[in-house]
């Protein structure tokens, strides 16, 4: 396994199968993770850019919003526990929120990624007082991408190559995602 | 199997899973559908909100613009081929595009849906020339939704009980999607 680029104008196919995400940001050295359901690709090529929905509840929100910097990231099955754990806390009623998660940072970006993803994308906030006050919708400009490749390939999802595992995540409700499935293909 | 309408409230659930979709819209008499991968659920309960991203030059954008009203809706696997013709010819070349779509519509209000789907959310576009002229971005507030009862149910996605051809499409590039996979439930 190996955590390989992926071109900016090419980050939105991971988002282009609306897989759950975590968003992840770090302002003035307190990081935070949330899942995130609502991300989505706005636009691709050069500038490729994405949005996603921080409630105004979130702690992460408040790290975006100083550090004009976030994460999106695809988690996979074998992290569907952490996924909803990251959801259903907040780092405002116990700082230790993230302590057992695993971290670390891509080269020459100051923010946190989670170990384990199938995919991540760095932005840098593009700001919005109108989206972000009255959506809470964020948008971000696509800095650079990265995949694993067990699972993510020249562009492409790889899943009937990978382990069950290494599935996307497609949240429903409670503690209930469906995976990832069957490839189908129009010729 | 029977259309059943979905609570306002809930409708975020039927675009959480991430599923490509089906934009459509009217004005002026002139109907159009377009395959739309970037729809995304933006808020829930009874202002529910969606957003979803038209290219300036697609034909569906402009009735959208006409008319403040447009639908959004959740094709399934048997519809795979129908997804790939919506998403690459235009109305702007072929006005004959939808002849062969099989369209309804919902009481009391007047935007064409696609039979076959597995759920259909009506918005009224809420305007903003920003987004709309910088970002492609259009907001719509949920008026009503509905959903085929087989595959969604008391505002939960019952694909293990529905046949294979009812799971959504998952959109990668090209003519490839994936359909979306087995449940997991975190207890």
């Amino acid at each position: 396994m190996a955590i390989v680029s992926v071109p900016v104008e090419k980050s939105y196919r991971l988002l282009n199968i609306g897989a759950t995400t975590l968003v992840s940001a770090k302002a003035e050295d307190i990081e935070n993770v949330m899942s995130v359901a609502w991300s989505c690709a706005l636009d691709y090529g050069p500038l490729s850019k994405v949005t996603t929905v921080l409630d105004k509840q979130a702690f992460t929100r408040g790290l975006v919003e100083k550090s004009g910097l976030f994460a999106i990231q695809i988690p996979v099955a074998n992290q569907a526990e952490l996924v909803i754990k990251l959801g259903t806390t907040s780092r405002h009623n116990n700082p230790h929120k993230i302590d057992d998660v695993e971290i670390f940072y891509p080269d020459g970006f100051d923010v946190p990624l989670v170990k384990g993803c199938a995919g991540w994308i760095i932005c840098q906030l593009i700001r919005d007082e109108n989206n972000q006050q009255n959506h809470d919708l964020f948008i971000g400009k696509v800095l650079a991408a990265y995949a694993d490749d067990r699972v993510f390939k020249d562009a492409h999802w790889i899943f009937e190559q990978a382990p069950n595992e290494l599935r996307t995540l497609h949240y429903v409700a409670g503690g209930q995602f469906y995976l990832i499935g069957e490839s189908l293909e129009v010729k």
